[in-house]
Order: C-alpha cells, then sequence, then structure tokens
C-alpha cells in the first residue's frame, strides 16, 4: 500500500454540509485506519468567525453522527481532533490570502507537513476561479518543492461553454495533474468493480461487444424528493445534476476498451474515447430519444409527497426535470447499433444504482415450448448500490419433464466478502487524491465531451420551452413515455424494485 | 405433459433389491403425482414363490423406506398396492413364458393395458439375452397394435466385444427404438440442465470451446468402497463400472454440438459424434494419461476403513482398480487441444458428481499486483450431485485502494427453487420409458462406441497385469500421481470438498 506524503488538507468551505458530513467523517475513517500521512494536519477556510475549538467540537459532533469506524471513538477521537485547525477569512478577498500562507507555514512548521498542500473547494461554484486565483496570486499553487492539489466538487461548469471557461481558468494556474474535479459516484467499490469484472475475468470480455449484447440500461434512481435543494435544483435539473457526469462516466467504465495499465493516464484516456465516440444528438433524436418529467403529488405508502413545483425554492411554474432518460449510442468497432439507455429520477420507488447488460437472445427454436413462458434474455446486472453486488440471470431447467426453461438468479454480494470492511466514496477518493492518484478523478478533456454532448439537449430545452415535460406521480418509474425509449417492444426498463406498495418494497437484489 | 399410455410394466427380478429401492418408490412417486396411465399395472416375476400379497406388503415396506412423496401415505398407499402384481417363473426357462403370457392376458382384460408392456429387467446381465428371446418366443416382442419395450440395466457388456453381441442379440429381436439401455446418471435433473444451461442461454455458448476454455474436469467421487458388492466388483472395476458410462456420458453432454432439436434422435446423434470423435489412445496415452488405484486401509475421522483387498468377496491379491483417472482429447473442430480429465473413485473424500470447465486466464497484465495472490482462472461448475446447482467462480476487487483481485462465488442451487419438486433419477427415467421417449437412454452405437474407446485400457492391463496400480489411503483424493495428469503445472484437480478432517467436510458448494 502506497502511503501519502505529509501534507495539509485545506477545506474552503468548512462551515458547509459538505465538510460536516462527508469530508471530516472520511478523513476520520482513514485516521482510524491509520492511512494518513504521519504529519497530517486539516486546515478549515471559512468565513464564519470560530475557533479550533469550536470547529473541533463541531466535527466531533459531526464525526460521531456520520463516521463509519465509530468503535471506542472516544479513545480515539482527541487524538484526530488535534489534527483539525481553522481560519477565519473572507475567501473571495485576495488579501486575505496572506492570512491563509501564514497559517499554512506555521502548521507546517509544526506538522512537518512540508508544504504540502490539498486545496479542497467545497464551495459555491461562483468561486472556484476566485479562490483558484487568489491562492496562486499568493504563489501557493506553485509545486515546486511540494506538492500543490485542488480538489474541484460538481457542477463542474453549467453547460459545455462554462465548463470550457472554468478549465480554462484552473488551468491557467494549475496543471491538469494538480487539479482533481470529484465524483464521487466513482469512488464507489462496484464502479472500481467494473474495471476487475471486465478485465481480471476471461468469460466477459468476449462477449461484451455488438455481436452478443442486445442493450444497456444505467439507472440511478433516488426516492428522495429534492428535500432542502430547491433552489440549486430547480437551477440545474436531472440532465445536470446526475446525466453529465455520474451517468455518463458509468456509461464509459461500462463501454471503454481495455487500457494499456491499470494508471490514471491509461484509463482515462481509454474514457475519453467513449466520450469522443458518443454518436451526436441530431434534431431527430432530441424529438424522439430524450424524455424528461417531473414528479407530481401522489401518496406514497400512505404519505402524501407533494409537487415537484410545491417544494421550497422551486418556482411554481418551473419546467425543470425530476426525472431524465436517453437513448443512446456510440459509434465504434465494439458498440455500433447496441442501444444505451440512461435514466435517472427523483421520488422514483427507491434508491437504486445499477447498470444492467442484456445479451442477446439465444436462438429459441430448441425450446418453443417455452414461448408461453417468455424466455428471459441472460442478464448481468452489476449494482453500485445498494446492497452493492452483481447478479447473473440465466435459463435453468425447470425440473420434471420436458425442457421448460425459468430464468434464475446467481448473485454475489459484497456484504458478504468475509471481513472486508468497503470504504466509502469520499475516503477512497480523498486517499487517491492525498496519494497523487487522479484515476478516479474526471480529467478535463473527458468532463468537456461529456458536457458537449448533452449541450444540444440543454439548448433545444431552451429553445423549446414548451417541449414536452412529462408529469409522473411520485413513488412511480417515472413518465410512461419513457418505455418507448426500448427499440425491442419485448423489453421493458428493469424495475428493480417491483412493487411499491405501503407494505414496502420487494428489491431483487 | 404428455401421458403414457395405459400398459404393464413388467419387472424381471422383482424380488430384487432394485425393485424394492428403486423401482417400486419412483413408480409410487409417479402415482402421487397423478402422472401413471388409468389403466396400469405392475408385474413383478421371479423366481422367488411368493403371492400378490406377500409381493404387496414388501413392497409396501420398502416404498415407506424409500419413496420421495410419503406425506398422508396411507391414504394412498392401498390404492397404489392394488395395481401391484406378481408371477413366480424361472425367467430362463422359455416354456415358463406361457404363463406370463397368459397373466398378462387376464391383466390386459381387467386393467385396460391394451396389450402395451415395458420388460424391465431388473436381473443379473447373464440373462438379459436369454429374457429377450424367451419374450419373443412367444410373440410378446411384437408391436402388432401395441408398444413392447425393454429396459435394459447396466452393465450393458463387459467389453467393446460382449457389448457388440448384447446389442446384437437384443436387435435380433427387437428394434433399437424398443431398447432402453439405462443410465441413472442420465436422470438427474442438473445432467438435463446440462443442456439447458448450454442451450437455452446465449452467453455461454460463445465461450464453449477451444478458444476460450483451458480445460474441463469431470469427477464422480464416491466416499463409500464396495460395501456388499465385493463380487460384483472385483470383476468389474471403476473404469467399466463408471467411466466407460457414466462419465463419458457427461463428457459427451458437455461437449456435443447443440442438437438440430430437442428429441431423441437429434440429441443422440450429436452424442454419438462426440463418442465418434474421441481421440484413440495410442501406448503413449496407456503409459502417461491413464491412472488407476485402489484404495488401502486408513483411519477416516477417526472411523478405520479396511483396504480394498480385505473386502467381502475381493480376491486377496486383486488388482482391480477402485480408482480411475485419465486424460483424453476430442478431435473435432471445437475441442481439439482441450484436455477433458475426467476421474472416478470409491473411498474419496466425499461423495460428489461434478464438472469443471476451466476457462482460459484473462491477460493478467493489468493486475499484475495480483501475482502473489495466484490470480484464479474463472470456473463454471456444473454440480451433478448433491445439492444440484451451478456455480461461477469469478475474480472481484478486493475493496480499498489499489484494484488487487479475489475469485468470489456466484452460485443457484436447485433446492432454493421455490415449490419445485425435484423427481428422482428412476423416476423420471420410467416415465420417459412408459411414454416413449428415449432421449435419456443411451442408444447402441453411442454405447458401442464408447467400449470402443475404452477397450485399450482393458487390453492394456490384461496385457501388462504388473501396469501400474497405486494405492491411496481411504478418505483421499487418489493416488498423487492422478495430479500428474494436468498439463498446466499451476493447475490441480478441483478438490470440491476441502479437508478432510474429524471435524467434518468443507464443501464448497
Amino acid at each position: 500500500m502506497k502511503r501519502a506524503d505529509n501534507q495539509v488538507l485545506i477545506i474552503f468551505g468548512a462551515s458547509g454540509d459538505l465538510t460536516a458530513r462527508k469530508l471530516i467523517p472520511a478523513i476520520f475513517d482513514l485516521f482510524r485506519q491509520d492511512l494518513l500521512p504521519k504529519g497530517f494536519a486539516v486546515l478549515g477556510v471559512s468565513r464564519t468567525e470560530i475557533n479550533d475549538t469550536s470547529f473541533r467540537e463541531k466535527m466531533a459532533g459531526a464525526i460521531k453522527e456520520h463516521a463509519s469506524l465509530i468503535e471506542d471513538i472516544e479513545l480515539h477521537i482527541a487524538d484526530f481532533l488535534l489534527k483539525l485547525h481553522y481560519l477565519a477569512i473572507d475567501t473571495a478577498a485576495v488579501d486575505e490570502y496572506s492570512k491563509l500562507k501564514a497559517k499554512l507555514i506555521e502548521i507546517d512548521s509544526v506538522e512537518n507537513t512540508k508544504g504540502n498542500y490539498i486545496y479542497y473547494l467545497a464551495t459555491p461554484p461562483t468561486l472556484y476561479s476566485v479562490i483558484a486565483q487568489n491562492i496562486s496570486h499568493h504563489g501557493l499553487q506553485s509545486e515546486k518543492d511540494a506538492f500543490r492539489r485542488i480538489v474541484i466538487e460538481k457542477p463542474f461548469g453549467e453547460d459545455y461553454q462554462s465548463a470550457i471557461e472554468l478549465n480554462t481558468a484552473l488551468l491557467n494556474i494549475f496543471n491538469e495533474n494538480q487539479i482533481y474535479r470529484i465524483d464521487h459516484y466513482l469512488g464507489k467499490e462496484t464502479v472500481q468493480n467494473l474495471l476487475v469484472t471486465r478485465f481480471a475475468n476471461s468469460i466477459y470480455e468476449p462477449l461484451w461487444n455488438r455481436n452478443y449484447i442486445q442493450h444497456i440500461e444505467v439507472t440511478a434512481a433516488e426516492s428522495i424528493g429534492v428535500e432542502n435543494r430547491g433552489g440549486y435544483y430547480d437551477h440545474s435539473g436531472a440532465l445536470r445534476d446526475m446525466i453529465q457526469n455520474h451517468l455518463l462516466q458509468l456509461v464509459a467504465l461500462v463501454a471503454m476498451e481495455p487500457p494499456t495499465e491499470i494508471s490514471a493516464a491509461a484509463i482515462r484516456n481509454e474514457k475519453l474515447k467513449v466520450f469522443q465516440s458518443l454518436r451526436p444528438l441530431g434534431e431527430d433524436d432530441l424529438f424522439k430519444n430524450v424524455i424528461r418529467g417531473q414528479y407530481v403529488a401522489s401518496n406514497v405508502r400512505g404519505k402524501y409527497n407533494k409537487a415537484y413545483r410545491d417544494e421550497d425554492g422551486v418556482d411554481a411554474q418551473s419546467r425543470t426535470e425530476t426525472y431524465f432518460a436517453m437513448k443512446l449510442f456510440i459509434d465504434n468497432w465494439r458498440w455500433t447499433g447496441v442501444p444505451f439507455y440512461v435514466r435517472t429520477g427523483k421520488r422514483l420507488p427507491t434508491r437504486v444504482s445499477e447498470i444492467v447488460i442484456h445479451f442477446k437472445p439465444a436462438p429459441n427454436h430448441l425450446f418453443v415450448e417455452n414461448d408461453a413462458l417468455g424466455l428471459a434474455d441472460n442478464q448481468l446486472i452489476l449494482r453500485i448500490h445498494p446492497d452493492e453486488g452483481i447478479l447473473l440471470k440465466s435459463g435453468m431447467k425447470i425440473p420434471g419433464a420436458g425442457y421448460k426453461v425459468k430464468s434464475v438468479n446467481m448473485d454475489f454480494h459484497y456484504k458478504n466478502l468475509e471481513e472486508t470492511y468497503v470504504p466509502g466514496a469520499y475516503e477512497r477518493l480523498l486517499l487517491d487524491c492525498m496519494c497523487g492518484d487522479t484515476t478516479l478523478y474526471t480529467r478535463g478533456d473527458a468532463l468537456e465531451n461529456a458536457w458537449k454532448f448533452v449541450q444540444p439537449i440543454i439548448d433545444f430545452w431552451k429553445n423549446n420551452p414548451d417541449a414536452p415535460l412529462h408529469g409522473y406521480p411520485c413513488g412511480s418509474w417515472g413518465p410512461a413515455e419513457s418505455d418507448e425509449l426500448i427499440e425491442d417492444k419485448l423489453q421493458t426498463w428493469r424495475f428493480p424494485c417491483k412493487n411499491l406498495s405501503d407494505d414496502g418494497i420487494f428489491c431483487e437484489l
């Protein structure tokens, strides 16, 4: 196991939600596993005027609530809290960064952190360029004798043009290999396992192409609504919030060619090639192969769920999509003609992320007596969340006379691995960044290409505000129109949870 | 579900073990499922002088002990027993068959069984030809206006020549489609599921050839010794008792081309082609690719197991093999160059029958850090007995940093199919015969070809009585020399049960 060099992790936006819910608990979990370097400190930066003690108290509460490794926490937390420091500055004001610089030099001398800094921007996106410029104004971006890395949270741009602008701004200050564009989806074990499943096994790769695969589904469903993010979400929508980043990244991992080696550059080169091969959306696609929806009020298991337009912070006439589904193609040697169906939505029946590989059916002439049974195709389901694992659906003989076939499941659940601790996404990604591993972070060129691909949809909706926006009841699987995307009329989207009722949800995997 | 016509099942050897332990209980289970025709009778035939009542009483006891569907048995057994009849004759004496004929005519008139007869020969093999001739002497083989079928138990011949002679004798009297050479292995659900697994799924067939498969193992292990069959076994041995029939049949099912349809003729044609493509054993093979062994005394889990040579009925100098392993090749387009490793033995650590498909390894350059872990190949294990099911071993990512790969199992167990009754092998095969379905019975040409393939081994041992016969301790996986058959020195035979100890056995599937 490689080990990170001594360093300071500077969190901008330290008084915010992300810091308390995700970042500090993840760092604590790393601490509990002795994965932090010997010389290490966190410096929380924010406008809020508090001192180290208050910051530590607040973080202690957050750790107890959100960390994974909280056994015997009282024995360990005090040592950890000593690594936390705080500095109150206006991060938009360039002059204030002299305080930051002084504080970092002080920490370096006490903690032996050697001038290695990671700047984690847990701030509103409007501050990304500003903070980067302010850092550079004080020479804090320079990697002479030490490393300097910057972590950018999503959203990374709000369209193709703004993404290019943000990239350009950052690349004026940092080199590409200093920039860590985080997508917490890529930190999930099962997402990384995609590479292993595909390339460490000999049985999948021969089947992994247009000769044997009928179509592929990529789903990220949420059961919650916009919660307290209405104001943000109403300006974003499902396309920007989920598709452009998370789901296209999953498509890239499923579709990419084998990399020449397991390295950041090799893997990111292959992912880029997928984005470059996405068939550009034409007018016909925009009318036919893209579906947007918005949830309307309904009762779900006896509980009233209000309509999206009635959520706090949402425009009462909003045409923002809370559901999005599309059919896309990858025009390359491996995938030509294989539809990828991608969907995401809020207020769906359950929270689930999964990829479903549908293999072409076997010739059915041998088992014609199964016509009535509707012989299922073979499916490989890569479940990313929850209950990470994989599931293979194949046909077996029903015992007894004849050759009746039934689809049965073989599955593997990560949770069944004995004594294996599955690190959280932020924990994994932070450690990677601390070690200088960019593999699971998005490279600028891939990001721009992903925006480029979705830009026609953004433009289409902008220019055609009356383009259909389908209502769907909370607790349903989205607008019925999305089923019409599926080319094969014998197929539907997979429903990972078959029934939604007051009695609860049945989940297959 | 097709239904059998009214008929009489005549069992020769009705006072024997097979009748009581297997045949009558299986027929009772069919009765409980209402799968017998309306007009149906069993006529037990044997030399033993008993009457219908005694026969029924004895069978009632056998059913209670050996049938599967014994719930509320007292409500049903009386009705069933009324279908059982008995006739004491000397089956070797041709004149006695006039009594048989008269009895059958009597049953026909009472039970409306229409002259349809199945002759089940549960007798010593020496009587097979004799009984067939006696039947024919009285015209009872003729299919004018009714069907007449004969079921022959193994052993069907004791070498190539005697198998041809027996076939010739039977074919002088019956047509091939009247002859049912039973191999109870082929009645097992998982054996039939082999066809479904291979041909109802699209994911396996593309991989099912020399391009993707490294080698295939076929194992039938028994934990028992020869029990009370020493006298028979010492003249048979593992090659005749298990390899020539059961295991070569399994090889054929794994290796065959897709049949043009699911029919007896189509499937048996394809199996025959496998037997015809078995690479004939040359002198070199007989020295190097064939291993025989015999168990010697040892303690197994605290219990003393005597040596084979000390078993009742066994020659104290016996060189009969109780273990047999070989490497064989199928010289056709699909399998050239893929070794099939076949083994069977008594007094092995557990009772298990399974087929293991070893896929060629993936190129390992991506996951070199796994060299130390010994990255396992992908394996598909088709478990025939016990706990029928299938198991797929593949590589998954070990959670955490890096890309360490671990072999994990995905499995499906037949017993997990809800509310599905898995019929026993005899139950299935008897019903097939009653319905005229020969699919799971061995055709004469395939049988002769299987004998032809093993004949050089029989000759070699006969001509070289000092050819090595390796001792192996009871409770071991046979002679160590059998490991040397495996070409790939990184591979061994799969050990379905890893440890044999006083604490019990660990079985993976």
